[in-house]
């Protein structure tokens, strides 16, 4: 049974999709064809969506899922004209939140909201400049001034955990690639000494490793199953014997292993949303 | 007028807090102070947040809002003591899901939905290493597998663009920072030629650039307002020119400046969440 969900927005959609992945997730056995459509703001505009919505249901034969964070009420009104399943994410949740606090809000009368970002911008642009200025021990000069610094062996997913928690939270996160000297040594590397209260280490399956470095460079030593393997070793010894928190990145998602470092370090974000 | 927030989940709170935000977002005049609490998924942790949401409600003489999804029955019943507003996403949605399907979901029997991640994951790299190894013009021999290549001054956002684009969607967008070389020839660049129909322009306000170059080259002229001004005069004219479709940065979020990009190009993109 394959079923047709349509995530609706006047905006971006990340918030539709975000919320409609994650109940759609609780249903496993059913297969999902997902269409984004943000930037739903005319009239024409939805006039078009509901012939995409139509077309979907007759194809299917069954009525598609439609979830959506339309705040305009003219288009809202226009693409009620479809037979579609409707999670209404605002409509739904906005009169409990104006009952609480007795005011109405900006859906009520139809106005969408603009995000204040010029500060946000600032934390993030200069969060990623630091992520990359600080990225693969590139420098180490700048670590008195990081959140967090990441370490690990080579291509075990610290450059994107550091870019994500820049993006996402305005996180200053550095990274240090463990290398095999470093890890003969049996000891951190001097220049991360003295930040021992912000390290995490990443560590990662092998067989995934390995996997990871042969797109890098095929048939190397540096992609074999055995180094891949005895580098992993050493580094979760390391890690273990001078007390860094760590967290296997083979079966977590990105947000997940950003999520689970910061509640770890006790890290707060730089902005909010 | 004060109100307290929690975002809760038993997972990394992304959803619930990209929801909760949208939804205070439209209520301008009330101040609230945001906590988000990911991984809340043992009794003792729950235990531990009751305590938290009780100490805030006491301080504000105002119940605080509680927006969760959670998905653990127990965690949510020791949640349920607090007196506070619950904004209960997966128990609203879940139920008319679960008739629309004719099944049980795995929320209703009390299990969380482990995220398939392989495959996005080998995407998410395999883009931010694209972004990585084309940002700033470094190389332009990739331009043919790029899905997108942003063109513009310097530090008009190129950068963080093509990362969250990357990280959020998979797409493969290069960038190539516009000189004043090129801006007085006033052409393409040759290396741009080939690709037109993948250039997107991103402009800003003058004001806005000399802000953030003064930040990186403080009272040079690369940073001066008559310079900026110059520049993006020049840029606009390009782009008007050449016909490559451009968005102005300057009010709108990285978010947005990436899924309208997506719109306007028709890019699709590389993962489902």
């Amino acid at each position: 049974m394959k079923r047709t969900v349509f995530f609706i927005s006047d905006g971006t959609g990340i918030t539709a999709e975000a919320l409609g992945d994650s109940l759609l997730a609780q249903f496993a056995e059913i297969e999902f064809e997902k269409f984004t459509l943000p930037y739903i703001n005319t009239p024409e505009k939805a006039a078009e969506t509901v012939k995409l919505i139509t077309t979907a249901g007759i194809k299917d034969g069954l009525r598609p899922i439609l979830i959506d964070t339309i705040v305009n009420d003219e288009i809202r009104q226009i693409l009620n004209g479809c037979d579609t399943l409707k999670i209404d994410v605002f409509s739904t949740f906005i009169k409990p939140l104006e009952l609480e606090f007795c005011t109405h809000s900006s859906y009520s009368v139809g106005k969408s909201h603009a995000i204040v970002e010029a500060n946000r911008y600032k934390d993030r642009i200069d969060s990623i400049n630091f992520a990359l200025e600080n990225d693969d021990g590139a420098r180490t000069k700048q670590y008195s001034k990081a959140d967090i610094i990441l370490v690990g062996v080579s291509r075990c997913g610290k450059t994107p955990t550091c870019l994500y928690m820049a993006l996402q939270f305005g996180i200053r996160a550095a990274n240090y690639p463990l290398t095999e000297e470093d890890l003969e040594h049996n000891a951190l590397p001097e220049c991360l000494q003295p930040y021992k209260d912000k390290l995490y280490g990443l560590t990662i399956d092998p067989f995934q490793l390995t996997a990871i470095r042969h797109e890098r460079r095929p048939n190397s030593r540096y992609s074999s199953l055995n180094q891949c393997d005895v580098e992993i070793r050493f580094v979760e010894q390391l890690f273990k014997k001078s007390l860094i928190p760590y967290i296997n990145t083979t079966t977590f998602s990105i947000e997940e292993i950003s999520t689970r470092i910061m509640a770890d370090r006790g890290l707060q974000r730089r902005f909010n949303n």
